[in-house]
C-alpha cells in the first residue's frame, strides 16, 4: 500500500487532518432524520428490481459548497457551480435504471426542472380570476413534464434529494451516505460532480463575530480541506465504483491534473472538464484510456451527459462483472 | 462642507477610489436594456396617481452581493442574506402606495412569495393524470395569492425587479437607478437593506485562472469597497430620502456603528439590527431619535416590517413637506 495519500501528504498526517476536520465541524442538524431516510431508500433498493437483480445506486453530488468565514455566519466563500451537470446526470442515471441519491447544494438546479425559468411559479402561471391560476399555454408541456417526471422518480424510490450548504454539511453527509451504501457492494457508485471547496477556515480558528471593516485591507488565511477522496475510496466505500471530476479554466494543466487525481485518490474514473467548454466536451480519464466525450450536435435535444452516462454505465457493468480487475 | 467622508478618508481619496472601482469593474451586461426598463417605470410613475399627486418611488435593495476571487469566476466571497427583509418591506411599501424598484440578489426571497416552500413547483403541485397538474388543496390559497398579488403589482407598474450577483453589478445598477430617479425629487427614497460586501478584490489584480490548491494555505488580501453611501447621498440622489441598514452580531457595538453611519454618510435614517433578533426588533436611528420598533406578538400574521414601514412612510411624508429641515 502506498505510504502517501492526498497531495504527497503522509497517511498519518492525512488521517489526523481528517479527524481534526470532523471533530471541529459544527454538528449536522437533523442528522438522525437524514440517516433514517437513507436507510429506508437503500433498503427498498436492495430488494430485487424488475430484472431480478439488486438495483444499482449512484450518489450524485452537485453544486458548490460554501466555507463560512465567521461562526455566526455573515460572510462565506462560495464555489461557483449551477449544479446543471449533476441535475442532468441524475436524469440520465434514472433513465438508465439507477436509483440516485442527489446530494446537492440548496437552490441549485434540480433534476427534471432544468428547462424551466428561474422562478417558474411567477413566470409560467397566469391568473384566471380571483381564485384561479393556470399554467400559460406556451409553458404547459414543460411544466407538466417536469412535475410528472420528478414525482414519478420520487414515488418509485429512484430519487432521494439531500441538500447542503457548507463544506462541513457536505462532507458529513457524504460520509453518512457512503457508510449506508456499504451493503450495496459494487452496485454502489459515486459520481462526485459537486464543486467542493479546496480551502476552509477551521471552525476553531473562526471569528465569533462579523469581521469589522473599520480600517485597512482584510487578510484571510485559509487552510486546505483534507483530501477526502482517498478516505472515501479506502475506508468509507471500498467496494463502490468511484468517479470524480476535475474542473479547470486553464486547458494546459487540465489532463495532467485529472491523471494526478486518478492515481493519488485511486478513482476508477476522472471526468476532466474545462469551464468554458464543459457543456460540449469532457474527457474521461481511466487508468488505461483517455476518451473524449462530445455533444452530438447533429441530434436535437441531446446533451453531453447522454454519451457520458452511457459510457459510465458500460464501465460500471464491466466493474460489476469483475470488481478486482478494475480495482486499480 | 466636510473635508472628510467615509471612514475618515479625505474626499479626494474617496473620489479617486470610487473612480478606480467603477473603471476597473467589468461592464454591466444588458445595461441598455435595464436603463430602458427603468426609464419606462419611472415615467409611468411620474404621472399623477389616484390622489392627484406624483407617486412616491422607493428603491429597495435586498440580498447579499458576491465578490469574485477569480476573473473566470469559480470562487467568490458571499454575504449571507436571505433577502427576507427586502422582500417583506417591498410588499409593505406597495400596500402603502409606493412603487418599488426591487434591486435584489438573484434567487433571494421574492415579494409576495415568502410563505411558499423553497421549491413551490415541486412541493405544491400534484399530478392528476398524464397531462394535468393541480395545486394541492392545502397550498392552494397561498400559491394563488402569491401569484395574484405579484402579477397585480407588476401589471400596475408598482414593482420593477432587477437582479444582481456581484458587488460590481450591484453598485453599477444602484448608480443607474439613482440617476434615473432624479426626476422624482424628494418623492424618491432609498431603502438599502442589501448586505453589501465591505471588501473586494480589484478586477485588475484578480487571478485570471482558478487559484490552485497544490500546496500550503491560501492567503487572500481584500481591499475595502469605497463607501458609496456618501456619493449616493451627495451626488447621485441629493434630493432622495435615504435609509441605510446596519447589521451586526455583537449588540455592544451596534448602535454606536449605526450612529456613525448616520453622521458620516448623512443618511436620513439608519435601521440597526442584530443578526439573531432581526425579525423581532430593529432600532431606527435618526439625527435626534432612537426608536425601538418591535414585532407586535399579540397580533397574528404581523411582522416587524409592519410598524417599521409605517414609521418610515410618516417620516418620508414629513420630509416631503419640508425637505430642507430634515436634510442633516
Amino acid at each position: 500500500m502506498d505510504a502517501t495519500s492526498g497531495i504527497g501528504v503522509p497517511q498519518e498526517t492525512l488521517d489526523a487532518e481528517i479527524k481534526s476536520f470532523f471533530e471541529s465541524a459544527p454538528p449536522l442538524k437533523n442528522g438522525d432524520h437524514i440517516c433514517e431516510k437513507l436507510k429506508e431508500f437503500i433498503d427498498r433498493n436492495l430488494l430485487p428490481s424488475g430484472n431480478g437483480n439488486a438495483r444499482r445506486v449512484v450518489c450524485v453530488t452537485s453544486g458548490g459548497t460554501t466555507v463560512p468565514l465567521e461562526r455566526r455566519c455573515v460572510r462565506h466563500i462560495d464555489n461557483f457551480s449551477s449544479g446543471h451537470r449533476g441535475a442532468a446526470s441524475t436524469e440520465h442515471f434514472i433513465k438508465a435504471g439507477y436509483a440516485v441519491i442527489f446530494l446537492h447544494r440548496r437552490r441549485s438546479y434540480q433534476p427534471f426542472c432544468r428547462s424551466l425559468p428561474e422562478d417558474p411559479l411567477l413566470e409560467c402561471f397566469e391568473v384566471m380570476d380571483e381564485s384561479n391560476i393556470q399554467v400559460r399555454q406556451s409553458d404547459s408541456e414543460a411544466v407538466t413534464r417536469a412535475i410528472t417526471e420528478h414525482h414519478a422518480a420520487v414515488a418509485k424510490n429512484l430519487l432521494l434529494k439531500l441538500p447542503f450548504n457548507t463544506i462541513f454539511e457536505y462532507l458529513q453527509m457524504l460520509q453518512m451516505i457512503a457508510i449506508s451504501m456499504t451493503s450495496l457492494g459494487a452496485h454502489a457508485m459515486f459520481y462526485l460532480a459537486a464543486a467542493v471547496s479546496d480551502f476552509y477556515v477551521p471552525w476553531t480558528s473562526m471569528a465569533e463575530h462579523k469581521i469589522q471593516s473599520a480600517s485597512g485591507p482584510l487578510d484571510i488565511r485559509l487552510v486546505q480541506v483534507p483530501k477526502m477522496l482517498s478516505v472515501l475510496r479506502k475506508v468509507w466505500a471500498p467496494m463502490a465504483y468511484c468517479i470524480s471530476f476535475k474542473l479547470e479554466t486553464d486547458t494546459k494543466i487540465l489532463l495532467e491534473k485529472a491523471e494526478m487525481s486518478l492515481k493519488k485518490y485511486k478513482m476508477h474514473m476522472v471526468v476532466a472538464n474545462e469551464l468554458s467548454t464543459r457543456k460540449e466536451e469532457v474527457v474521461v480519464v481511466t487508468s488505461d484510456e483517455k476518451i473524449s466525450v462530445c455533444l452530438d450536435k447533429t441530434r436535437v435535444g441531446t446533451e453531453v451527459e447522454n454519451p457520458l452516462i452511457r459510457l459510465i454505465v458500460e464501465r460500471h457493468s464491466a466493474y460489476l462483472e469483475n470488481p478486482d480487475l478494475c480495482d486499480i
